[in-house]
């Protein structure tokens, strides 16, 4: 059932018309999600521009019985911010815009929910500090939605994902209690982890509206290397000699001989450095002196895994030379058809098994994995799995076969059926392959504890059961619907 | 009221007659806090060699309604782990002794709650890899202790406190529920962060019988550098500097002039390196090889700052000559009578302003603070504030009250009560002065959550309301009493 007038108009009433979008043109943006898989129907789209004016929506919500679906840049992979149920408001934060002053002496910054990422990156500038996670969708996604959604990336094996940058947090919780700890202190025993558990907690306990975030160096001199290897497993075991050797390490990525190949025939570019390799890393070092010195020792050091001399660039251009090997196998997959593609995470001892057990899959083609080895995170890619039918693509009849397959193939190994995007609405009906009865059952009740009224992102996470106040109507998104998309991370 | 006959016989059924200790003599180890300030009555202790003899006790205590008291190495400083009433077991975690082996390829381990720090440390000498958080108590204190209270210390600075090392996590809630979560994966988006929810819960949610650890890299080459300063300020600027310029930066302890003036006279040791400075940084870095260039190079960028040349200590006499300025300082302090110790934090750009404030207090004695600078930790001391009466301490009459004046001025600055140490029972009663009441009720409803029965640790960390199942007799543990102790950070 859609919102009431009367709700509408107390709505309107705290935020002003131009806060509240009705119109379904003004609204399309936010009711589709950025693969185009999830979309809403017409629900109402408002833009607080305060905690207290989020608290007001969400006492309301409590009040009159309608959902809430906070949303920050509509960059999540997994359907976590389009509403699955019409009587649903979209709480978009992107007037949540403070900015505050960089702490130089703490190293902190404390900023609003909705300042995307590139804009907090040039407050930075010429800082002598930068933020320790970056995306490629760092354009659009708000800094909210990266805690939100504990986001990833390729720095994690130095700095950590987002939940380690959350060092205080202000938010409105689902029955509309607001928590403010925003003193941004690196030590403060005094009670539960407020920040941790808000963090990546996807919309449904709280709506985040402002946090303090760590800051980390910057370190102005990079270096990056291509190292081949004969066997995954050599990857593996030198990936873990450069994290115990490389203090200036800030990615390894993996890619494997396959998604090369595909690059090459899809982009050209010759013939890679690394030649015939059937694993290689592409390693990134950064510091304030001396980082190629750095990183050549530890080349020799795992000298004995390689199978061809690694190749070293320093200047950027070099680097992005090496980089394009890596960034561009989305793009190449593409060029095949529509993708199946899953972001799963290993332990680093099953990777090699894993790889193996996952190339004796009867797939409808060959799976392309890359990712970011230094955290055991792999994006699994299945080329090709959807049909195109007219302006859209459709799902192949057996792609949530084939998903699961993979999926309950990586759970065996030991690894996460999600490694840095999310649960969403997506990965809901898989939550129980991964997590156990307990565990999900603990989930509830801290859910009830936050959002005893459920208004908060249903569907989301966790899964509906039969029990819950609204299960969302299954016409209301169309999950038939799939594009291709870039890799945000 | 102490438990039953039959509760009696049924957990020593469980365990068998050597794990359930009843004997007052046997108990009293378990019964009396490190600090000699907490002390409870007799009530017996049982020591469990499974989550599911944990279990098992956790849903008795449901059943007949007594409390269980969790207990690691019980060198905890705010009461944490001793019961305040005597319808309670001590669940002693001494036998959840598992040690896996050494995971090189993922840098993880996975322990039991039971296990010594000195014990893990041993047990990974020759691998390559250590654990990143250590403490003076690491003979006594036990992982599972460290975990429940987001043990710190001196590291933190580089490697973040005890929440950034757990990376999964086996626990009984309250409730009797098991969840077992010991993947160990550096990325795993599946649902709500119950590592970093445990830790630091001060078992108040949960008992924690296993944990997998993340483990940082040796770094085998150290050097040490004491840095004076004139003002504390230019201490602090030059602190953020060296955390900015110095990737191998390990520790950053502040001591004052007061401290070290205190030390050479209570224990000799000539003039120290830094002669009359007002303030002094003691700064330690680790690397694998040039941390002596490295740090070299970052004296000379922050000598604007620098009262005198630093000295620099490379081998390990050399460095434990710079150290025993910091680690005396305790001992030094006890020779003037018993002290008031508080363990606080404050944002870098106020410690300056906090001290000068804390200066202009009324108080019976010059306080001598010193810590851990590059977290904002420092250890608080007004010495000699405790009257001596027979064989222990008793508090001075206005002790409470110069306790509640400093952590005052600490929050006013924007600090927090706790830096490391906890709430315990402690602080319980301090709570309200630094986390605000919609804070203190979300905490409240997340213990409901995690343990409904309020079986778990009560009294400590949420201060005791009315409507709680049993509040503490106050004869059952003896506030008054207080012993010098060694800090064990």
């Amino acid at each position: 059932m859609p919102l009431s007038d009367s709700v509408l108009r107390e709505i309107e009433d705290l935020v002003g018309s131009d806060h509240l979008l009705v119109d379904h043109d003004l609204t399309a943006r936010f009711r589709t999600d950025w693969t185009g898989r999830f979309r809403s129907g017409p629900v109402p789209v408002v833009r607080p521009d305060s905690t207290e004016q989020v608290q007001f929506i969400l006492r309301l919500a409590n009040a009159e019985s309608f959902h809430v679906v906070p949303q920050g840049g509509n960059t999540g992979l997994v359907g976590g911010c389009v509403p699955t149920a019409l009587d649903s408001v979209i709480v978009s934060t992107e007037r949540l815009g403070y900015l505050g002053e960089v702490d130089r002496l703490g190293a902190r910054i404390t900023v609003g929910a909705g300042v995307r990422l590139g804009l907090l990156q040039a407050a930075l500038r010429d800082t002598g500090w930068s933020f320790g996670v970056d995306l490629g969708a760092r354009a659009s996604c708000t800094i909210g939605g990266m805690v939100a959604t504990n986001a990833g990336g390729i720095n994690v094996v130095r700095y950590g994902m987002m939940r380690h940058q959350v060092v205080g947090i202000e938010a409105v919780l689902g029955d509309g209690t607001i928590v403010s700890h925003l003193s941004g202190l690196e030590k403060d025993n005094t009670g539960f982890d407020l920040e941790g558990l808000l963090t990546g907690s996807e919309g449904t306990l709280a709506v985040i509206t402002r946090v303090v975030l760590r800051l980390r160096p910057n370190r102005p001199q990079v270096a990056t290397v291509l190292l081949g290897f004969d066997q995954v497993d050599a990857a593996v075991a030198a990936a873990s000699e450069l994290r115990r050797n490389l203090p200036s390490l800030e990615s390894i990525e993996l890619m494997l001989k396959s998604g090369i190949e595909l690059v090459r025939s899809a982009f050209g570019g010759g013939i890679p450095p690394v030649g015939q390799a059937e694993a290689v890393l592409l390693v990134e070092v950064a510091g304030d002196h001396g980082v190629d010195d750095e990183l050549a020792a530890a080349c020799a050091g795992i000298a004995a895994f390689l199978c061809v001399e690694p190749a070293v660039a320093i200047g950027s251009s070099a680097r992005a030379g090496l980089w394009r090997w890596r960034e561009e196998h989305t793009a190449a997959i593409a060029t095949l058809g529509v993708p199946l593609k899953m972001d799963v995470s290993l332990p680093h001892r099953n990777i090699s098994a894993f790889l193996a057990a996952l190339g004796e899959l009867d797939l409808p083609s060959v799976p392309i994995v890359f990712g970011h080895l230094g955290d055991g995170n792999l994006h699994v890619n299945v080329p090709n799995c959807m049909a195109e039918e007219g302006s859209g693509h459709r799902v192949a009849p057996n792609v949530e076969e084939i998903e699961r397959t993979i999926l309950q193939l990586v759970v065996s190994f030991g690894g996460s059926i999600s490694a840095e995007h999310g649960i969403g609405v997506a990965k809901a009906h898989y939550l129980s392959m991964t997590r156990s009865p307990s565990e999900i059952a603990t989930f509830r009740a801290i859910k009830r504890a936050f959002d005893p009224g459920n208004v908060l992102n249903p569907g989301v996470l966790l899964p509906v059961t039969i029990d819950k106040v609204s299960p969302p109507p299954v016409s209301s998104h169309d999950a038939q619907e799939v594009s291709p998309h870039r890799e945000p991370t």
